[in-house]
């Protein structure tokens, strides 16, 4: 069977400029991303990229053309994306590659793009205890999972978190200081998918926790580009003939 | 790979009283569904069963408990149907069994009690030409079907259908006569799916039909029981003691 | 304009046997539930009822036929409730009567039925504060509150909740110990709409707490039975002779 | 009670280039519109607005401030819209206003900033008789309707729509020419509510139908901004310091 095919989108700036972050994640964020997700059998990595490797961040037509899932991670950068490329990206979505919205990401333009609203939040740096509840206990998304996931320290999420109510809510997370947030969430959106998920950060080493990776694979399985769809979506907007009504024998 | 576990469930009451319905489904609809699915290389065919095979209509917990996912045809007896059996096929669902009720089941036990809704239509039997559309163009469900399904000579379910707004909507049927009808619709109960899915008769051969047949495969996949769950919903109502909150370090 | 009509249901055994209980409610959960609702303008107290009181357990068809909302409260004699006043309760929520179940009638035959799940959930008496978090902000259910409730001793609810995915999620809550729950869910079933709010203990005051009330009062005016539905749900399997389609001119 | 203030825009354009739109709406679409809107007892036109008659298309930030309703309708030159006007709509949409978009408004760019998708969908001008079918029979927007409404001679939009699937369904249509159409859809978006009505067209005289316009009136009442939201999407993104929480007594 043919593997399903992940790229692994970081803005990568914070690695540059922080020694903290560097020495967290010394591949850069998207280099532990993808280290882990290619230790799955059904996983393969297309590419890292990121936001100034070129001149389209990393995602060309044909680096998309052949993405089944694009993972985002960005933060202090969000403002730098080129509109053509959030456009590229959100064509390819609505014809089925499945996109993975992570934590910080949450404010990009293309999350904001897919969801038509805001999406902002509540947050705090704390190093707060977080237990993300599964709410919907046989989804493909936590499966292998038990009843919730622990990270010990985190940056902590709160809401009122500004997005449409998701099709499917998986994660309900649970904060020390009194918050809640709505840590995972699907939407269909064309012929694809958007999940956002919450955990991560630039310091916290949110991407080495076995769990929080185990939903990232589960993540691209649910989400990988439909081989075939019924409709095209590339060319959506269609004038058409009348329908010949097959006459009654 | 294990094989999909599937069993057939039909009434088989029209079959024995009727040499209309013997002529069109000489092994009744359950062995024309059965032989159908048979033919997919990822389905077994755990059993077919039958309103008065036994005791249990064939629904043993001992069967139940080997099956991923019941089909459900039923018309004149649904008030025959045993209550303790379908207490039982609702357990099965809420712990993950996938339930698929098909046409005229729309008004079975199982389904009001799966749907709490009077699941009620308008119907009409004129013979009309219907069309169902494809509206969630890259669901499982559809996969390598077109734009839309067209049979040529149906049994008409027109809306209102009293069911609740379903988790996704699947097909929206056309009808010559001028109605319209929610005909693919899936929910999501407990760990469990139900899918309701409209063609079918017991006089019309809609189930040699190889798109509707096409549909009946997809679905087992999608329904499937999933081998584990996050929870397990056997045992629901849960007293917990106080979870230990670690303590920062 | 015409006041709302409310019934309020309450069990009513706990008031009879716990002279704990009957300190915080002198005059029972009922009592104090629809004294608070009186106060609002524009709602009515048709009456209150509770299980013993008569054969029907105060719900005769003429009470619920001049009823708007109803209002449950039940939670040690669930079994005793008759399954014909079920019956005839989900009746009139099928057609357009407003359903509010409170706290522990999670697990009342009449939630269990509009749900069609199991219904069930974590708990803990710990006196734990928890926080009901507004997800959506200008849902009319919120109106005039802040973001969020804050309770100082309740009971803990904790999911799972074993519940089909509400139509619109409006509370989350947070709890001390570290759980979270969906405690403020709306479905729409037929013509009308259940809702169900977590709040509420036997022997925790949590009935007079105002912003309780104030979610109450809001959910009245917002499931009240409509004037008159596009549809009569009361015979909704209906046979129809062909429409006739216009000829065009 | 303070009435509803509707601001009615249209593009504007066809009525100054076809004598044929000018026959059927001297007024422009928007007069009709207005003129109906306003013999309603609790709607208020805050004005009308088209595209070409200032540098805002009439859609200041004053105007919009004190709209509680917006209805938008164009079909000939959306490109012309100005993204600044866009970003200020959508804005108004996510702190509360209601925005009701007409028939070839899908293509609008707000209507596909506030989905997401691409919005696209089938067409046909061929005078085809269409059925409007109700299908959320106690919904506020359909009060006063019977089971459907019906159209004589309408464009015919046809599936697939190019739409998130909608929080509320409301009406599915029927065309002669074999088609379907999700022609009533309700999403929330932030504080406020979009709601997208097919029925429409610059040359047939839809805006003269009378169910069409009290579905208009139903919808403003419906979607009319909050007089307060729990929440201030203004600011969305919210650093906050830690909650304290109160300790058990």
């Amino acid at each position: 069977m043919a593997k399903i095919r992940v790229t692994v989108w970081n803005e990568g700036r914070h690695e540059k400029s922080s020694e903290a972050v560097k020495k967290v994640y010394p591949k850069g964020i998207h280099g532990q991303i993808a280290a882990a997700l290619k230790k799955e059998a059904d996983i393969e990595i297309v590419k890292t990229a990121t936001l100034d490797e070129d001149e389209e961040h990393g995602l060309s037509e044909a680096v998309l053309a052949k993405t089944d899932v694009l993972t985002w991670w960005g933060h202090m950068a969000h403002g730098d994306v080129k509109d053509a490329i959030v456009d590229r990206v959100q064509k390819h979505v609505l014809e089925g590659m499945g996109l993975i919205v992570l934590h910080s990401g949450h404010y990009s333009k293309i999350f904001r793009r897919m969801m038509g609203t805001g999406c902002g939040l509540k947050w705090r740096e704390a190093a707060e205890m977080e237990r993300l509840w599964v709410v919907s206990p046989s989804h493909p998304i936590v499966e292998g999972l038990g009843q919730y996931i622990e990270l010990p320290h985190t940056e902590m999420y709160g809401e009122l978190f500004d997005i449409p109510q998701p099709d499917e809510l998986i994660f309900i997370s649970w904060f020390e200081g009194g918050d809640v947030f709505r840590s995972g969430c699907c939407w269909n959106r064309g012929a694809g998918k958007v999940f956002y998920f919450r955990p991560g950060h630039e310091t916290y080493p949110i991407y080495y926790d076995k769990n929080v990776i185990k939903v990232l694979g589960n993540a691209c399985r649910f989400l990988a580009r439909p081989k075939k769809t019924a409709y095209s979506l590339a060319a959506p907007h269609v004038p058409v003939s009348l329908n010949p009504i097959p006459k009654k024998d």
